[in-house]
């Protein structure tokens, strides 16, 4: 018979990671507060339930997708929680991108409950997630890694190993968030000074992706800031935001100066209190144009 | 019988571009101020000249490589330059670095002299251009674009047009540098972050490198920033610096805020103030590191 | 008979506060957790209790000057507190530097015990609060505010009113010490580019200091900076990080990039990070010497 | 006899300095491209001439207050200068502010003729300039100094020595241009900050310009701020830009990292960019407001 995961968490990434675990032959007992989103899954054979404790069995697995280290503070920490449910043995296993801090605590209470928490943040947007192409950077106990390595590996196309402690993985996280919001900076200057010098940006996009920077995350965005395509967002800017400042934050707990991620923030910020949220997080290339007087 | 084509400037880039035009069957007439450096080339078959005019013939091929604004200047605007004995119908094709406007000039330049000014800067360090992987931007009159094809063809592995204007394929060499230096710098904070953390930076390094930044930029200065190790230097600080100014002088001529390029002058000028500008220019990583309190 | 006042926090601020309470004419009654920094003020004439609850009298007044936002927190939000004891009408003068949404929370709170929350945060180093010559700003409710500025008055040389809202003087108060940490940060990097090119620091910071920069400010910072004499500290770097630190959460939270707020906290994490916390704020200057290769 | 100045360039700043010598005593003659503007001076009693070099008298002292480094090459280098007027003994007083390595290249130039360079860059706006209230940096050789000294007095309130080298003037004087911009900035962010906090900016200013900051400086560009007023200008945005670059030029080639002059170069250009470049230079604040979505 087939092993029951748990999966808390259905938005644009979670759905389609959850559906991945039922293709790869997991049975999946699904909880989100929308349930209607949901539908789709179910059709695919998940079972809906409607408390956040009744996707857990006694020492089974637990996966959550939630948007920010508040919402997964209050679905850990609440009264009768799916922790509590997994009992001695269970794992969660957190995919969400929250701050290590918020891990450790997590893993520290989990332990209480002898549940043992694995902190396993993904790498990818959302079609990404769909064609199971996400990367995985995984930390916490070793046994527990190794229980639910099957499950990291229906949904991803890699996974990284950062060791036992539970902050590990998301310290990764945050490194690798921050190189791509760099990159978009980045991009994004390069650009506006190739426009006010006179060369075609199409061109220069064009050519990095080709050349030095044929990967995904330059060609991506590259074609983003040449177009100005930022809707509908493959990662809305409000949350590329939240992810800043714990880079951010994490750089100031830990007395590590991050000059590019203070330029970061503020670029970033700046979108935000342009009205710019719910586009795509490279909106915020918009402010590298409006500073040099383009429009 | 081969064309002869004209080579000034055998430094550690300029030596193993020119070997591959003997390779691709050109003939090949080379001069260098310290003639010793041309022994190999002379062994492979080049003709060494004494004077730098000597490389040329009327209406022929002739390619710099040299070290910044100021000796392309200096080559081509002194008394009986090489300029001049190209003559009427001549090509000169800079692969220098140099700025938009310095090529703009020698353009103009030129033009009197009815020889035409191909801008054509390179990307990779000299083990690529050893191995024919460089990279061209090029600029200039169609006409001659479409003669000197060949030649560049015959030391690349790629070249991107953009267009008429001299100054442009400048501005795009300028662009690619400026997001070489802008990868160094976020991979160091990111490296740094990883490490006042608790987490291995050869883990994080390598997984970057695995995943969603598998390319030669970021898988090599990565290693070199978690291995310390930026001596013997691929490309020289002090050049790099120099670079990362002529983006800043454009930036500013342009009306260009640029804050990253900022950040980046002022870690490169660090890195020069402390000594540095004999290693590797992933060098400047060091200064990420020791803002951090680390040794 | 005279008026009693409350006071709590005996630190290098407080103790010469409260000591300028009793100079005019106030009974006070002190707490601070080390009972014997309150050997001198009980000399002249204050009164020295044993709980924190035990300076407070039923709609009397009491003020508080503590280290940080989790000092006042737990002052004033734990069972007993002296805020409990104020009852109805008494008023909390809070002149520690806190952020606003702490300010915020905690008049909300008193609220509730229908105590008024007064946000009194003072500009000034030790000595100047000795000498009676700090700055107030205050915010809170008007006929509060009224009632304690004969106190207000007795302990400084000016005092500024920014309205109703608890959490408005916090954040004139952050301004101010964000401007005061620019002008260090300025005055670092001019003094050093002086150095750099030949020019005695001595002589720049003397001259500004007479000229257009004749204030206490640039002239004690200036001579700090020049002499490199950061021990005794007169604010300790570490608590300047603080405030640094709110001045960037209360820029992120309220969608206003700061980019010279972000470079301060990046130079005095770097400060921290190599040891000076325990040196006076303008120590962080020494980075910027580094940075530029000076010992 | 009155001693005769000559005296070039009768721009804002340029005009009230003259007419400052008529009123201290000597006799004035004066050069200025468009003769016009020196109407007013005429009527004072200066004496207007057709060229430069007829300013000069042999031996004399010639000041010039012109817009930039170029105009000052130009002025000093071309044919017939007034420097070669001026010839064996004679001494000129630059007051613009220019670069210190066009400072050092003019007293290299002049010392040819014999004739003395003695840099003496103000500070001070144009009504400053009128009631004689500027302050003066000075560097050159002793005796000449000692010359001119009285020259100085008549149109300044103080006059700071930095010794024999021509460029340490201009170093200083770069020095507080810098440290005037960077007050404009941090005033700027700081009132961003309080608006965007529900604090009123006029209120602040007031309270700073009162207290911590009572200096010209804050006061008056902290009003400025308030009251977005910028037209007409007390010193135009495009002069001030054409300064922070001196300043960034000269850190960058005296490898001095400054990160703040770059943050300054980066917000000046913007505002150049946005066709701000006619206002007064404090306007560059209106990009504080705008990056934090105030209109």
């Amino acid at each position: 018979m087939a092993e029951t995961i748990g999966f808390i968490g259905l938005g644009s990434m979670g759905a389609p990671i959850a559906a991945n675990l039922l293709k790869a032959g997991f049975a999946v007992r699904v909880y989100n507060r929308t349930a209607s989103k949901a539908d789709a899954l179910v059709k695919a054979g998940a079972q809906l339930v409607s408390s956040p404790a009744d996707v857990a069995q006694r020492a089974g697995i637990v996966l959550t997708m939630l948007s920010d280290d508040r919402a997964e503070e209050e679905m850990c920490l609440r009264e009768s929680s799916f922790v509590e449910k997994l009992g001695p043995d269970g794992i969660h296993v957190a995919i969400s991108t929250i701050s290590p801090d918020t891990a450790r605590r997590l893993a520290k209470h989990h332990a209480e409950h002898q549940v043992h928490y694995v902190a396993s943040p993904v790498f990818g947007r959302p079609e990404a997630a769909a064609s199971k192409r996400l990367w995985v950077c995984t930390s916490g106990p070793a046994e527990a890694k190794k229980k639910v390595q099957p499950v990291l590996a229906a949904i991803s196309q890699g996974i990284f190993d950062f060791g036992a402690d539970a902050g590990s993985a998301n310290v990764v996280k945050l490194c690798g968030n921050f190189l791509v919001a760099s990159a978009i900076e980045a991009l994004a200057e390069a650009l506006t000074l190739a426009q006010k010098n006179g060369v075609k940006q199409a061109d220069v996009a064009d050519m990095f992706g080709k050349s030095l920077f044929a990967i995904p995350v330059y060609q991506g965005y590259g074609k983003q800031i040449v177009e100005r395509r930022f809707d509908p967002p493959g990662f809305r800017l409000a949350l590329g935001l939240k992810d800043i400042k714990l880079v951010h934050e994490t750089a100031a707990s830990s007395a590590t100066p991050m000059p590019l991620a203070s330029l970061l923030q503020d670029r970033w910020l700046s979108a935000a209190a342009k009205g710019r949220g719910n586009l795509d997080w490279s909106a915020a290339s918009l402010g590298v144009a409006e500073d040099a007087g383009l429009k």
